[in-house]
């Protein structure tokens, strides 16, 4: 890493699967793109070379103990900063990245041997305090999001709606203690409604709708 | 994790490669054994399946971000003491393992960006605070160690040297710092030698050397 403030613009999508955000992020590639800007679209777990070896043992490694678990996902941020977001950044590209820290706190702290503090603290520490300066929380009731996951056929057992559900209501913790950086968005509304609300707030980040600007709309550091 | 307290022995092996840890460890294996101790000798990194996966990607992984790895090293510890070592001393058994945290803090702290703080916090996560109960450190010049490793032939690089010597000096500084948990062992002397002072402290440690006592010889759990 440098010494330099990053120049980009650097947003994440957060919500439970089945929310829309391979849609909504793929929307807003474009959007940028075309209207002159280098757009980075990356994801989390597995940005990295690194991190795809961590997402195949994480997503199919067996018995993983929570605490070494926390410490793969603060591996694969750490290694996704330095070797991606921040590079990019750096050279002044709009950084989006589907997941980012916010779903570490969503899915792990809670209900396991771990605290939201600590995994707060890992985060923060794997990515030298880097956040967002926008996050889209795509918020939907787990029932409609798990009906697009299936199409339509509601094939989840009661367990793992409740998972959904207190992982829903995580995130929505999560942006209400953060106003300025989170952006909820009403999921449950048609893709075209969803993209207009994230549409016109990019454009407010940007400065002007039609404009190819670099300056001044980095992440931020956070100690 | 439990709540029970461990009640068998930990100890750890620290030094540099070429140091003599295998040879000690194995000497140590055969004579509690033989004493009719249980005993369970692990390493790091690679202690677990987890472990071994983790192994292979920190030594042939390519570019790795030096918060990545530390915190790799971390996800192999914490998987080592959950799965390995936690499980063992509950049952009572002596668990001999080849590096520790200590490796970490010499190996990784110092001449990077991270501080041997931040590596001592991250390890005392991963670990819930667990401590051996001794380390026992085998302390070489490099210059000689070395010269085992290759059969008398020195074609290490003196940038390399250095790296050992810098090393080395981390280990006894370790050391220094917690006289009651180390044992500074002189790994210069031959095999008999350094194996017979192992195995006086050894004794004192297990309070009477013919016999299998498993009580109070727990690792050590610091906040």
């Amino acid at each position: 890493m440098t010494a330099h403030a990053p120049t980009g613009l650097f947003v994440s999508f957060e919500g439970v699967d089945g929310a829309g955000k391979t849609t909504q992020v793929e929307r807003l590639r474009t959007y940028l793109t075309e209207r002159g800007r280098t757009v980075v679209v990356t994801r989390e777990p597995g940005g990295t070379e690194l991190g795809v070896q961590l997402r195949q043992i994480l997503l199919h490694g067996g018995d993983i103990a929570p605490r070494a678990e926390a410490l793969l996902f603060a591996a694969d941020r750490a290694q996704h900063v330095a070797q991606v977001i921040t590079p990019a950044l750096e050279r002044g590209a709009v950084v989006i990245t589907d997941r980012y820290l916010d779903s570490s706190l969503a899915y792990q702290a809670g209900g396991r041997e771990l605290t939201a503090g600590d995994v707060r603290d890992l985060s923060m520490w794997a990515t030298g305090g880097l956040l967002p300066r926008r996050t889209y929380l795509l918020d939907i009731d787990p029932v409609l999001s798990h009906g697009r996951l299936v199409h339509g056929e509601d094939r989840m057992e009661a367990a793992g709606m409740d998972f959904q559900r207190r992982t829903r209501e995580e995130f929505l913790k999560l942006a209400q203690a953060d106003p300025e950086r989170f952006l909820i968005v009403d999921a449950s509304a048609g893709i075209e409604e969803v993209w207009h609300t994230i549409q016109t707030d990019i454009e407010t980040l940007l400065g002007a709708p039609a404009t190819a600007s670099t300056a001044g709309q980095a992440g931020e550091r956070r100690p």
